[in-house]
């Protein structure tokens, strides 16, 4: 695997970047993506993000620090984006020319000419945070914003099992900078829309507990979404909701995408594989967070992924 | 004030140490309390900490670092506690004899003869991190655990805009130790049983808007804590509801304590100071996050705090 220093050295050497993200994008996707855009923007390059979906409200205030002109690009890269699938709409036709993918995770899929993993790294962000060191940009407010948002919202502020001491003195060093703290970390974590109540209510009725309480799903369809108002960009941390109930192993969250498609997400503790879950219905993630998307019956899905569970938790 | 070393040169002069805590103990005062607890006993000193309720479950696991053979005090430390009408039973007795308050409260009463207060910092433990190492006492994982759930539960896992460079810097060399970061922050931040969803529905069921949806109030009686089985101390969390409801800049949280008592919280936006709108209840806090006690009618209750909270908001 090509270093840090490598890739700092190819990145000096090119120019016309597109940096392009992963579909459903969450704030590590953005927050790096922007951060290295802007990184390159300060060397000179230009660079652009690219992102398949319109970008969550939430995260547009940092989407702004990178504009630019439009440009024909020479040098494709990808950030915290595991494998092609992730690639939605207009971002699809770079699946096979990607030059570089700088990422976190373990099941990335190899499929640039240069990755970069490291998966002990809790968010994408703590890598390109690195990298920028290295390119020798100096991090202003705007990178550092940016960053923060990608550590924040890929460890549930500080919270997830991924957390390091280095995250910690990442995010001090981004505070030093000079970023409204206050501002970002209320409007990541602590504003939560009326609408959301209303949905988060349906879905505690939905919920269902399975293997003496170790297992909890909940369901979001399409019609409990229409009657609340709620956007799918708005659901990000539905997910953690059934595994932080006091007993559970294994959380799972089905959403329904289109009548007949589900995108389900699976959340264990640490003594239970996620990614062995949702492996058997070919999705990928991390070990306590991963996820899959099912064609079908959901009373299917329900009882296959419960077979799959049982096994797995040694019921 | 007596600086930090000031205070280390007096606590190893002396011996004997009882340390007392606030009632109803959060993390702070508990883990502050236990890390300072242990380093005394580090240091070959008696000491022993003191607290009026029972500790909530969630913390009992730090509450085992620190245990040791009775005896009377000789020197008396409080920590996190701003005034002494947070001793409660057994503590009462020691309201006029505290020799050393240390605390982060910015509405300290210097109710001690050596009173050290940092409103800068986040959490008690955060100056009690800085103690200890003056003290020279090696921070193990004990400490370091006790400190951790001081800095994790007062900025809400460093979500609040309590929250500074040095919280940060502190938390990577608390990890460092070899704290078990995954266990706590589960124990502390993603554990929610099963009744407390029970609670947080009828809890939503409350909820009211006032003044175009500036301010929300939500109430807990004693008949949803019998209802759902929910006890006192694992009410913590349910301050933050309402501030956190997109739009809300005053949430104000009242629980029925016992038939005609009330105890009322308050959060606010950072435009709106929650202890000038507590201080005309005879409360106090941070200007963020204020509270009080009320002894009277309920609907009383909320036409005076509504009374008092439209003057503040201006509406």
């Amino acid at each position: 695997m090509k270093s840090l220093l490598d890739i700092s050295v190819i990145l000096r050497s090119r120019d016309d970047f597109y940096i392009l993200t992963h579909k459903n994008p969450d704030g590590d996707t953005i927050g790096s993506a922007y951060a290295l855009c802007r990184a390159l923007q300060k060397m000179g390059k230009r660079a652009k993000v690219l992102c398949s979906d319109e970008i969550p409200n939430k995260y547009k205030f940092i989407a702004k620090c990178a504009e630019g002109e439009d440009f024909e690009p020479r040098f494709i890269i990808s950030v915290d984006v595991a494998s092609t699938n992730q690639f939605e709409g207009a971002l699809l036709r770079y699946s096979g020319s990607v030059d570089l993918c700088i990422d976190h995770h373990m099941t990335n899929k190899n499929y640039a000419d240069i990755t970069f993993v490291d998966a002990m790294s809790a968010s994408a962000s703590e890598i390109i945070y690195a990298l920028i060191k290295i390119l020798g940009v100096q991090i202003d407010e705007e990178i550092a914003s940016c960053l923060y948002v990608g550590l924040a919202t890929d460890t549930g502020c500080f919270k997830y099992s991924n957390v390091t001491a280095q995250t910690h003195k990442i995010a001090a060093d981004l505070i030093e900078k000079g970023i409204d703290l206050g501002k970002i970390n209320k409007i990541l974590f602590d504003t939560k829309p009326k609408r959301l109540i209303s949905l988060e209510m349906l879905i505690y009725k939905s919920l269902e507990y399975f293997f003496q309480y170790r297992c909890a799903i909940i369901v979001v369809t399409l019609d409990m979404m229409k009657k609340t108002g709620v956007s799918e960009n708005e659901l990000e941390g539905i997910a953690s909701i059934p595994r932080s109930i006091e007993g559970v192993d294994v959380g799972v969250t089905i959403r329904e995408k289109q009548s007949g498609i589900y995108r389900v997400s699976v959340r264990t503790q640490e003594d239970v594989n996620a990614v062995s879950i949702c492996e058997e219905f070919g999705g990928g993630g991390h070990a306590c967070a991963a996820g899959f998307t099912f064609e079908g019956d959901i009373d299917d899905l329900r009882s296959e992924i419960l077979g799959v569970i049982k096994e797995k938790i040694k019921v």
